[in-house]
């Protein structure tokens, strides 16, 4: 099952070549995953056993299909391409009337964080295994 | 005494308009106060007496004269217009080779800042005020 | 008549003081102009006698109230302070759940904008004019 | 050869996470290919032939290794991995006090961009090639 959003661009994302600058579709790809987050009922920043944890980008990448201008609204769509003990991989799909512009990865590690550390991998509690689970791509590892 | 910087605008700062976003002025007003604190050697976020006290904005003004854009090299000078028993105003007048793009101001007041609690204004600590005054600009009360 | 929208804090906008960068409140007192320019069927970027007509900002500010955090709602509502013959003000107030955040203003200029040239203010388009006069505020010049 | 650049964390990089937020890694990978630009005397939107030749992006990736946060400085190191008949890749290497922050990677391509078409694909002028050959990295075909 994957997850869908749209939004518009707004003229701060834009750039002198008069489309979206490249950097920002690595924001829409986290408001997407965010939004996907709040839908399952899972914080971005959770308390487990007392702990706070969260979710450490460890790789992005994206693929640039076509370009978007101002005010264009754009859909992405969300799955989740791999589930591990200790990260999670969240693949996107943006599109514009059904063009495609661009395609691309983020990949999270669940973490403990505490101030003034280095934030500590731990294994993703079940529970958030369990929400996650019925974005999971069955195709893939 | 003013307290003078430079920057290069960057491809991200810059809009469909083929200038710098109005917003990012204020980025750059707030680049050159945190360089003058460094200058100064007073930490943007300090501790006076066991707590944590930093800068909140209360107000934020620009008038642009004229637009800058890609790679152009601006040049910044700042004073302090105002040095109050709480509060402090910036001053920035932003130029590129000797023409004028913008001026402006930012109002920080000194606050006593707890996670999760409303930041509180307390006086200004005699060190910061002492460190400020040499770049008071004496004709403005 | 005023005109609102709402929106999301997405985490891009947030800074280290775990709150809305305040130069982002600009950013979002754009958006809601752009909205109000869709709702009343004017482009950003118009066409007039064949030439290429937009707004530049000659001036902008806000007053901070109140922070805001991550993912949370805020509602704009926005009023047409000064309609001048080339130039119009526009007014923000910014809420979250009824208690106020920010409020600011943008000055806009109508302007014919050639490339490669400063651009140059015309007399505001008698059909821009009348799809703003209900969203003026009445009791301002 | 590698192209080597530095600069200092602003505030607005940073996030509610305290750190400086993943996407503006893309900006700062930018900004030393601009500069690396600067440097071979090779502008980043030039003229071939009487036409504009720029440089969209067709892909980037970066990896995360460690955090920065607020007025740390970084170095970027940069290299070129490949250049194609059409394309080009630069890697790069963010480092902070010799600890490795992130390496990532950016593809362009050298377009014809003509205003309200899409950018169409050409060969990298000679001398352009010529100005990169330098920092090619030998290893990499």
């Amino acid at each position: 099952m994957n997850f869908k959003t749209s939004r518009r661009v707004e003229f701060r994302d834009t750039d002198t070549a008069g489309i979206v600058h490249f950097s920002n579709f690595f924001a829409y790809m986290e408001q997407t995953e965010h939004a996907f987050l709040r839908e399952i009922g899972q914080p971005l920043i959770g308390e487990v056993d007392g702990k706070r944890v969260s979710w450490p980008r460890v790789a992005a990448n994206c693929n640039y299909r076509s370009a978007i201008q101002f005010e264009q609204i754009i859909d992405i769509e969300m799955s989740v391409t791999k589930l591990g003990t200790k990260s999670i991989i969240y693949a996107f799909t943006i599109t514009r009337d059904g063009t495609l512009v661009a395609d691309g990865t983020l990949t999270a590690v669940c973490c403990e964080i505490e101030p003034g550390k280095k934030p500590k991998s731990i294994g993703i509690p079940a529970e958030f295994a369990a929400a996650v689970k019925p974005y999971l791509a069955e195709s893939i590892d």
